[in-house]
């Protein structure tokens, strides 16, 4: 079975985010006045597996060893079964 | 009246994501197969305005100067009002 996931990857609270603040600068100069800017990442990918739990187990470590810094970022895993209409988390 | 923005930014069909294939390649080390990786970008802010339309108007002119390069990027905004329980594009 073929399942669609997602992780979103977004910087923890509190963290310094120079990319957004660069963004927030610029616009200000180009006349646009916007506050709380914030970046996030998003990865998609498919892979095969049985289960969700299985999946969710694997994608995980990923985002342990590979995707994230644990340390400064959050995550958030959705998996979604290729031809199914809805997918929770 | 303050807006909650969304700009979803992503490559154009067809465009090479160098990025996108290290992640596939890094995870096949470690012993993962994925397939299909993609990645995206999401810019989130909000900002005053009057209604929806000059927001929407507003937020594109940003896209189109600073946040996306028009030639190799799709974008996807949404404008959500704050206290407002549910929004579309």
């Amino acid at each position: 079975m073929i399942f669609d996931i997602e992780v979103k990857i977004s910087l923890k609270d509190g963290m310094l985010n120079p990319e957004a603040k660069t963004i927030e600068n610029s616009l200000s100069l180009l006349g646009y006045n916007v506050n709380n800017t914030k970046t996030l990442n998003i990865i998609t990918f498919d892979m095969e597996g049985e289960d969700r739990e299985t999946i969710r187990s694997e994608v995980d470590d990923m985002c342990q060893k590979l995707l994230c810094n644990p340390v400064i970022h959050n995550y958030k895993i959705t998996i979604i079964p290729r031809n199914s209409a809805c997918g929770d988390c």
